[in-house]
């Protein structure tokens, strides 16, 4: 395999959406599962998923929220009650029907005993949780409520792509209720910042925090903030959305407390989630032509050891000297958790192993061959650098910068995306400029906008372009619209997006 | 609340039945949903399925398992492949047959754009890892495949029960493909081991090791292995099975492999797992009519500190006592985690406090009034002893000995259902006594066993007795039917069950 130039073949520049399907298959991540829409998500895939919820799940506990398990279905009657909520899912919702199979005259297995009211899959779980919130909540002593869950949701997906779009998918789904508006606005901000860092600490993926408009935002929401990321296309993906949800859930589900004052008054909530599509996103911001990039902060390995013996008479001792080797990096630490390490002693050529492992997104690959270990050196590549760029350190240099050198690394991939979004965000100045900068290349256009609905579902029908969000870092920027004329508008970031 | 005898009304002895549902909303552990036989698991019972499920974890990937994600659906026609399995599942098969919602001309939601080929909601994913495990294994040395699942699946249930028989539960499920017969037995038997294990370790839970009669084994199955405790009220529960398949599923789903002579083979497979009824099994082995007690190792907390403070003078002082005291507490470690505690500031009647935890089943309370305060001083309370029993120890001497006095009530409790169990447990000599037994007590009776499955129908639809298992342990024992009088009958547990 020596003679490759890349491993992932198309590459980005020549067909990037098929280069994505191509990494995902590669670095074993997921496979389309033979059900509509639905994926398996494989050990490597799955890994990543643990290490993001269980590092975003110490955050959200950090924040005073408390997990739940609520139903996977819910009754039609529920989703009635908010008229928004309604519209917006309706399109998108697996149904039950029946709770049994039997056997027809054909011998054909077919559903018996109709359901007197059928069950919906959850596509969100606002309405349970508004049910239960209101059991829960009598006096201004319970709120705040401040409620998590991690679970598997279904939206009916009719153009599928792995880890972007799938029928079934897994998120949290934080769920909270406020005394006040002013309290629940804090908490949906607060959640926003919570996600930022994540996104950016864990997953070196750069974010813009913003609001959406009343056309992107959130069915039953009073507005809806989300994180925006730059894939490598220039395109936009939402990474995470965060609600106010005002009155709007109170009332539907009459969920009432008593004020200090004895009065009664309707609770202010918020709902937040972020999902398996951050596993899209992570592919999309790193990952190069040789396959997956994964920072080490979220790695299922921080490094894997290839003992490179070619039946050596040594074969022995450089195994047990890369067990060695693994040993003392075990018993170091990054960021609190001991490093992940493991050596591959699989009965492969090493050209193969060294792929292998380049195409998984390891970020440190160490040889070991006779050289290496007469001399108790390590042989080093770096996931983040070109596969021909080596490091030969002795062993005690290697172990005493692993973990600063793991930092490095994650650094590098967050600074390199930030300058990729840096150069593909533009401020544009009038509309001749908006449709030229999206002719030529993609990225995110700012501008200022003062347009309606109508005006954004054109922009979005006839060039594919959409409002990300307006941005909580410019809202300070007010000028004239460049499609309307109109004055003092806010900056809106515009782009195609996922 | 200090002139009631228990906190749990009925007792067990008045209405065991009751008492567990009573314990389960004193602790605030779950509630039944408005959804057909779901629950809602509230905050406490999903932090012990946390530590369920984070121990039981580890366990499973130092067994060399990966975990995956499967869909939540399966297709009918998966289902139609394996007719053993079929047959045991129809009956209670959630059924997805639309992906669409409408407004019909009522103002109703109704259920639109029918499925081709409905979905089941997952009762077992057996059928969808053969679809993929046929996909990914090629030769021997894609073998041993291991891999475990977490995940919600759906069993409609006609006599819904709180952890112990829900419509929706959690569970994790191993599925794995093997080389030979043999090799596929090992693994079963390996993950009862590391059931039992973690019953008896984790959750002070005893448990005896069996094979299930071929009336109770898993439909698919060639044998079911399962770990049966016995509860509160004598009867059994089964905790956790695991199945050896055979080539059953291999052959339904037409899974081989190329073995090392490059001949077609097909694989040998298992599936093993345990749900949240472990937190059923958990309530009904340890609480008693205070309400919840919870080992130490799973407990969401190890222990509160209550400041008893009466507007003292010193208030401000004792509660910074208190905190101190409960930082010192989290730097020190027990079994690898550090200690979880919570100082409870709640602005409620100090006696109010005391019983709320108490029903929780926090293992240790602290009380910090003025004296303690004084003296430097810890008082305490252990939720395995009565609640009249206190100890007053220097906050040294408790600091120093707090591991240990942990790991003291986790073998105490594991000791006291071990006794329960022993009590409970007789060896039947006729069908006479067999009978009488059943009269007059709950609990295990272990016989010789060599009847029939319809003999074993008969059983259990007279009396309401169940074999548990042919117990591991007496395998080697030998002796007459008491039922058929057939010599060389292996041992059987019989008992009524959950």
């Amino acid at each position: 395999m020596s003679d490759k130039k890349t491993a992932i073949s198309p590459t980005r520049s020549e067909n990037y959406s098929e280069w994505y399907q191509q990494v995902i298959r590669a670095a074993e991540l997921a496979e389309s599962a033979p059900i509509h829409g639905c994926m398996i998500i494989k050990p490597w895939g799955y890994a990543l998923w643990e290490n993001i919820q269980s590092n975003l799940d110490k955050k959200i506990k950090e924040t005073n929220h408390e997990n739940i398990y609520c139903p996977l279905f819910i009754p039609i009657s529920y989703f009635e009650k908010e008229a928004q909520h309604i519209s917006g899912f309706a399109k998108e919702c697996a149904v039950v029907t029946h709770h049994r199979l039997e056997v027809n005259e054909e011998g054909k297995l077919i559903p018996a005993a109709p359901l007197e009211e059928p069950l919906i899959v959850r596509p969100t779980s606002e309405t349970t949780m508004g049910e239960a919130f209101a059991r829960w909540i009598h006096s201004y002593r319970d709120l705040p409520l401040l409620i998590n869950q991690w679970a598997n949701i279904v939206r009916w997906e009719m153009r599928p792509r792995l880890f972007l779009r799938t029928t079934e998918f897994l998120w949290q789904e934080g769920h909270t209720a406020h005394e006040t508006e002013q309290d629940a606005l804090e908490e949906t901000l607060r959640m926003l910042d919570v996600y930022e860092h994540f996104a950016q600490d864990y997953l070196a993926m750069p974010v813009i925090k913003g609001m959406k408009t009343e056309n992107e935002k959130f069915p039953g929401a009073v507005s809806t903030y989300c994180i925006e990321a730059m894939m490598q296309d220039g395109k936009a993906l939402q990474a995470g959305t965060s609600h106010l949800l005002g009155q709007n859930f109170s009332k539907a589900f009459n969920i009432q407390f008593l004020n200090a004052k004895g009065e009664k008054e309707h609770v202010w909530t918020t709902s937040w989630g972020v999902s398996t599509r951050l596993i899209g996103g992570l592919i999309m911001t790193h990952s190069d032509d040789d396959g997956l990039i994964v920072p080490p902060r979220i790695a299922p390995l921080h490094a894997v050891i290839l003992p490179v013996t070619h039946q050596h008479k040594a074969s022995e001792a450089i195994h047990a000297y890369c067990e060695a080797l693994a040993n003392e990096m075990r018993s170091l630490t990054y960021h609190g958790q001991p490093i992940r390490v493991k050596v591959d002693t699989k009965d492969k050529n090493p050209g193969e192993k060294a792929w292998y492992w380049r195409k998984k997104g390891v970020p440190l690959r160490i040889e070991i061959g006779p050289r290496e270990y007469e001399a108790k050196n390590v042989f080093l590549k770096q996931r983040d650098q070109a596969n021909n760029q080596t490091q030969n350190l002795s062993k005690e240099e290697f172990l005493n910068s692993l973990p600063s050198l793991l930092d490095t690394i994650q650094k590098t991939l967050f600074e390199r995306a930030k300058q990729f979004q840096k150069e593909h965000s533009k401020f544009i100045r009038s509309a001749n400029e908006f449709y030229d900068c999206f002719k030529n290349q993609q990225g995110f256009a700012y501008t200022y906008w003062a347009g309606d609905g109508a005006l954004e579902d054109q922009l979005k029908k006839e060039y594919g372009i959409t409002i990300r969000c307006l941005p909580l870092s410019e809202s300070e920027n007010k000028g004239q619209c460049i499609f309307t004329g109109k004055p003092n508008a806010k900056v809106a970031i515009f782009a195609k997006a996922y």
